[in-house]
């Protein structure tokens, strides 16, 4: 998002998977965590060991909550000794929505789930990017570069001459910033509704089929239906489903019961890049 | 061996790959780590966890040095919980070689190595088996039951009539007991020989080639041609190279520089068995 890389969720074998995509890590700073269940953080101390291999220098940020960072003190002191970068844990309340992480182009906010253990999901924003000038018209009214950043912004333009150019007439308007919200783990819960309202992706997980849906309720994971219930009611660009029991080797009917409610859906698979 | 599992080191996904090759466990009691460095034992805690998702009850019996147990005990105690099987830590000492593992059927012993962090390698041998018994003779000399596990063992045979029928006549010999040598992470290191002495098979790391033995020593790793003439002097049946630096993505050089030195010399592969 807006050049930057950042990664949800590290479970075991990670950073493997990210050697065979062949995908470089270092626009990598930030690291968000749903919650502390095995197959979402297992693959964080691999990960840094590696990164220290590499040698790697940049900060590395983690958010979770603040659990973690005593549950991997002694690993990273034993295994990751002489690290050549910080790793900073910053604990997140996953019981509240609030901004997690900030930057000049980008705001990540958690989402408040409901999970057999403190659990949210991230809700990334990117912030409104400036209008886009006409070159024609800074030529043909002769606007002075330092003026620029203001109309960029919405200002009018006024000439020598007393001239008022509407703002409209110089600029077109900027890509609409991209909203990605990711939902994992968590039991069908409409309070993420209004949260994640009119994202252009979700990713929401479908670990169940309707046919199980005493199951799903008991573990607290979500049916592809519920999934598909929940991108419909919030209006959403586009659903990727995942997070698939192992008994669905076979994930079409999966699909097909999301498509059923929301037509925009995918599966997510693994080693697969999605546009948003 | 002998119809058991054992497991040698635990690297991250160690448990993806087994699922992968679809490598049943309930047969798994025994693990054991060379040394603590990440890429052999990070995939441990999610091997335990998965386990308890499956709920396995069979007592985990982990041997390796003692500072592993530490480390791992704030995962245990975070992400595995209510675990149905009881996960016992075993301290061996790498420095030196002494017995560590025994059953009815197999012995393993430790093999000191030389490398940057206390480190051994591990020998499986199997206990000699029983003589296999002639079923004709039992008949012809109307050998009574109860004298059978005897005879198995090497007695002579006395009939009625006083006669002596020599073991050999009723017997035949069993198979020989395999013994395998694993030795990885390690310099070469001459001292290892005596103790490997005549194994059927050795799997010997070979992170290098003979043109970067600077590096091999700095790093306390062997070459491929080092871990070649190991097998040659130890006079093994089979040598098995691995362990390979990432910067080998063609392997023939490594495999033919051991083979000018140890002719029966395997490449080491991933999801691949080898026969001992």
């Amino acid at each position: 998002m807006r050049e930057k890389q950042f990664m949800i969720d590290c479970g075991e074998g990670t950073q493997i998977r990210m050697r065979q995509m062949n995908v470089k890590t270092n626009r990598l700073g930030h690291i968000f965590i749903s919650h502390l269940h095995g197959d979402h953080v297992f693959g964080l101390i691999g990960l840094i060991s590696s990164f220290g291999m590499l040698n790697r220098t940049a900060d590395l940020h983690i958010h979770a909550a603040p659990e973690l960072e005593k549950i991997m003190e002694p690993q990273l002191y034993f295994f990751c000794e002489g690290l050549p970068f910080k790793v900073i844990f910053h604990a997140l309340n996953p019981k509240v929505h609030e901004l997690v992480y900030e930057d000049r182009t980008v705001q990540v906010y958690s989402i408040p789930l409901k999970h057999r253990v403190p659990s949210c999901g991230f809700l990334f924003e990117e912030k409104p990017r400036d209008r886009h000038i006409i070159r024609e018209m800074i030529d043909f009214y002769k606007i002075p570069i330092w003026r620029i950043p203001k109309i960029k912004q919405g200002d009018n333009f006024e000439t020598e001459e007393g001239e008022v150019v509407p703002n409209e007439k110089l600029t077109t308007a900027p890509e609409k910033p991209k909203r990605f919200a990711y939902c994992s783990d968590t039991a069908y819960y409409e309070k993420i509704i209004p949260l994640i309202e009119g994202v252009d992706c979700l990713y929401h997980e479908a670990t169940f089929m309707d046919d199980e849906l005493v199951r799903a309720k008991n573990t607290q994971h979500s049916t592809a239906g519920q999934a598909a219930t929940i991108a419909l009611k919030a209006n959403v660009g586009k659903l990727i489903i995942g997070h698939y029991s192992a008994r669905y080797t076979n994930k079409s009917g999966l699909l097909n019961e999301a498509k059923a409610v929301f037509e925009n859906t995918v599966l997510g698979e693994d080693m697969t890049i999605y546009d948003i």
